[in-house]
């Protein structure tokens, strides 16, 4: 199967262990899958978007400061997989599908100002036809509210991209940094693309071959 | 002052002669303007996206053939304006900030699937905290509703980008090649950068000085 | 075996299934054998030529237009077979050889003003070696004068580039987009480097590994 | 005057605010003169280090990942700059010298494993023959011993790279993230070309106009 | 004016003074003109040729060889004018175009097997509209025959193209590195774009600028 | 195996047959092992470098003369295993990492002034973690003097890096063109990383096969 893996800026924040998720990503290969990383850039990107700001930066920098965060974080993951991993970090989907050409796994941060790590990584699912696009964040799956913000958001095992829609509404914004699950460029790709979307947890990264057979629970958001 | 020319594919259809572009950025050069020029494909991006249909191509496959005609249409617009323009065509935003640093004219194609040139304009004229993003359509302006489908559309000279969401609402749509005026992505970065849009036809291409100028009519479209 | 194989542009002209090329390559890599596919520019580059001169463009960039029209044809193709091909096109011989080493089918536009997409494919096959290049025209092979314009035209199976060089003389020309079969450049590559040529017609794409097998009739060039 | 300041890494620790430095270099910059900036990785590069070893990377791939902070904080003060400095951050010293050949500020992280940001700042000014290297650093010039470990170093106002040596010798160490004030390659960089170097503080950041000048208290290390 | 001067790779031979080429180029400038210079790879070039030969390279292979050492030539000169000169050695022509946008001189070897430092010479002339390509070769200008071989042969003050084709009609080869003063390609783009030629020797080198002013004695070649 | 080979740039120096240095790498990859192949300049690069002496180039840009003719050596050497080579020479050693990733052999020249080949290969050895870097020169092996200066020096089969630095120490030079065996800096990379080093002669290239495997005598260096 061809997999795009996309974990939260904020599994880098802390200094604790990183292996489970190239070891993850190595159980997939070994299992005969192709991967795809997407990373997120975190708390270290809303630092130098902050930094930015008391420059003066317009919003485009902004994001590119963003960016690069999360390519550095993504650069983190190559290197750890020296032997698996393409070593260049793509700065374009026609740079990612040339390095994806050469069979490895291909590690991106992000591409372009205006678009969320969330819109990157569906657009690389919809660019290699993916079977997957497993979006590992910071909570369990897809709540009916923000479960951040509602403690009693109820966890939904399966949703439609309609639904979706209608849960985010109104709580996106494009603001640099501020994207949240699936901005609207994400949904668009993965509705106009039928990409299959599974939504799991970083503290389920050491379950990732399960999750994507479905023997691990996890949300499923299906493109209507 | 910095300003984004977005040129309509369906200017590079026909035969006919391009000359009136080339001479109207020259103008706004010798007027001490700076000028970005991005290029919509039209009938010959979608001739392509038709024959990688009938290859089974993917949706981003189909938007990069489109992305590389409006290049091919960059790119003669650029060979037309050697002394002025940058030879060559960037492939993403980065690469045209690198070329922007040059103080030259730069035309630019489309950067990435899922966006259309709308969208790409709008990028390029945040980055470079434009003065104006002027969109040289097949149309006079923007209208009530779309003008090609409704012979009784009325022009708007001026149009919140709130007005027009809700004109454009249900109209827009992802597949490539079909995008119309200003697609959500294009009408976000509008908005959190407060670009000031102008909207004019290809039969005013040879008055931009003086639309830029206000002396000319042409839709305005402001960000709130 | 090491094949390139020259497709003319005017293959690309119409809306017509272009399938049978990518199956036959397919054929070919699935036999064992390594492709290189050169494409021309066809009707779309003397399209591009021709607005390029209304714009006063010179010799060497009008070359260009053509160039990259051949290059969109490459890309077109390249994107039909995306775990075959490499997914950018060379804009030199240089970068050619660096893609070529990746194992993959290779396809390629042009390189440089000043010579035919023949010379392109002849340049091509002296540097990997290449077994064989076949020429995929509009014609059947090579007769004893230009069969498009002498409809008593001889068909020649087996011609040495000393007799071809005899038929061609007069009839070859260096403006932009009017080379024919093999210009000066292509047949002195050929000759130092002892390329065996085959031509066929675009008609015969199905038949390409019978005809590498000497199975279908086709005309052979031998570099004298 | 060509000019080289170097700015280490850890006045990018804190979110303080960063426009002294912009602010300086305008100066120098309207003043006539040429600057490249070169920029340290400071505690977030100690940070990915330490994230690094812990997926037990080697001595090459944690020094790629400090150089890869250091790009960050050049690329976040070259955005800081648009109109003054090159929007690229080079990779190598010949990529530096390409972008140092059009005019502009151009900002520095690092080059390469195995060398300090002092060392790149030294082949940096070697290259364009600068007039000085600025060292600005977190103590206030060059002491007769580490004053952040001993509190009663004395301050040198002037100092020879042979005297410079002896004092740091046994104190310099080549694992990644641990060199202090000139390495021996920068060393014998500033020794074999003669290079001029003065040690301040990022406290005097706003008046390194007057340093240059001499009109300030810093340390001068003289090459013999 | 702008003008392309290709100096034989002869020039590059012995360990005499080089300065006198820079000097010239570095006047053409100061007087206003634009300057491209293109580079031969003599004797150098020759021996490693000769050791690709015994190696078993290809054709192709071989002429690589001698347009790495070319470049090596350009890039020596370049690199002594830092203040004029490109830093790059473009490796093709659509490089060269994109170097030459920045109004600095740009130093050039060889772009592609198949063709002489004379073709790449004419091809950049021709990209740029060159008002001259000026030949600075190892004898004084254009003979009735070659004067390396006939003591006896003609100076010839002007000579048109179709004059010069005959004379050197039989003594052209294509083989790596045996090219003289104008192959068939360069013979074909200067007719094409009729690029006016003047053919020098090197120990005129000095006086360059006045033979573009036509004070001092040289063969002029005119395109018919 | 890992093996990193450096090859002194005087092997290239006359025109002997190279193909022994092909035959030695080809074997050993067939025997299963991956390679990296450091080239260093020799007396081609010695005439490069006096040229640009008399052209007044400073210390950088004679260091970038002779980084390019190990280059070209490189390219040779790479071109002559067109089917195992990675074709391109890498710049930087992040270029490196990402040739190597392709599971050819590289063909490294230099990375950057103020550095020796030494120090190039030891970079690569420590960044793709070797097993052995392997120092083809000009002399058997290490002794305990120079053994080019003084006849009597005694030949060392093991020795560690604390007595071979004591064994060099002032006889270093950081001039371009003027380091031997291992510089300070290759010095440190090697006892950093813990690289075994071993050291034989140009004489004995065709037994690289039993070098690594102990059966021919070599010098030994262990890092310490
Ligand atoms: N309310 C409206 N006002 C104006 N134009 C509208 C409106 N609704 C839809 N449109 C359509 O938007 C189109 C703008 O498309 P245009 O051809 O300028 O750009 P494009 O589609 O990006 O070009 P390309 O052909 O290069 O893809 C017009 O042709 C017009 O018919
Ligand atoms: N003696 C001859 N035998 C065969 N073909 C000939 C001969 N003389 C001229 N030709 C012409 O050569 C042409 C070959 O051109 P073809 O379209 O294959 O390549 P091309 O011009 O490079 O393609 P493109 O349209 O991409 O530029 C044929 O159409 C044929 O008419
Ligand atoms: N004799 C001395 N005089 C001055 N400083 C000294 C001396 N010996 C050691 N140092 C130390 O050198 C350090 C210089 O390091 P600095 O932070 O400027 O550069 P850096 O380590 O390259 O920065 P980065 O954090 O980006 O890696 C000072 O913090 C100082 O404590
Ligand atoms: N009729 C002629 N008039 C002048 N020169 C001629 C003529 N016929 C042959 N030649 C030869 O052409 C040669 C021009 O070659 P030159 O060394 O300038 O270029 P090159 O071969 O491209 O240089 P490089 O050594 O770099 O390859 C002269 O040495 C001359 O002997
Ligand atoms: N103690 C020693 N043992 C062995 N060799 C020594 C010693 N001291 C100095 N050398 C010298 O080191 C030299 C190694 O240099 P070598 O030619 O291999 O590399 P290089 O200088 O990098 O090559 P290049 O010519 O490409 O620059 C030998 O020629 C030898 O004379
Ligand atoms: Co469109
Ligand atoms: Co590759
Ligand atoms: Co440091
Ligand atoms: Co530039
Ligand atoms: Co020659
Ligand atoms: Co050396
Ligand atoms: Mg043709
Ligand atoms: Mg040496």
């Amino acid at each position: 199967m061809k997999l795009v893996i996309k974990v939260t800026g904020k599994f880098f924040d802390d200094q604790g262990d990183k292996t489970p998720l190239s070891s993850a990503i190595r159980s997939l290969v070994q299992e005969g899958h192709r991967v795809a990383l997407v990373t997120g850039g975190g708390t270290t990107a809303r630092k130098y978007i902050s930094l930015g700001r008391s420059l003066n930066l317009n919003e485009a920098s902004l994001d590119l400061l963003g960016i690069w965060v999360a390519r550095l974080n993504a650069f983190l993951m190559a290197l750890s997989m020296p032997d698996l991993a393409y070593s260049r970090i793509p700065e374009s989907l026609e740079q990612f599908l040339e390095y994806w050409g050469h069979g490895k796994v291909v590690v991106v941060g992000g591409f372009q100002p205006g678009q969320s790590t969330a819109a990157v990584s569906a657009l690389v699912a919809e660019a290699i036809s993916a079977d997957y696009l497993v979006m590992v964040t910071t909570v369990e799956g897809v709540f009916d509210s923000d479960p951040k913000k509602n403690p009693n958001a109820k966890f939904l095992p399966r949703v439609t991209t309609t639904e979706l829609k209608s849960i985010l509404e109104n709580t996106q914004s494009v603001k640099a940094g501020t994207y949240e699950l699936l901005d609207p460029m994400a949904m668009k790709i993965v509705e106009r693309s039928r990409i299959k979307v599974i939504v799991t947890s970083v503290d389920k990264i050491g379950k990732l071959t399960r999750i994507i057979k479905g023997e691990e629970t996890a949300s499923i958001v299906e493109p209507v």
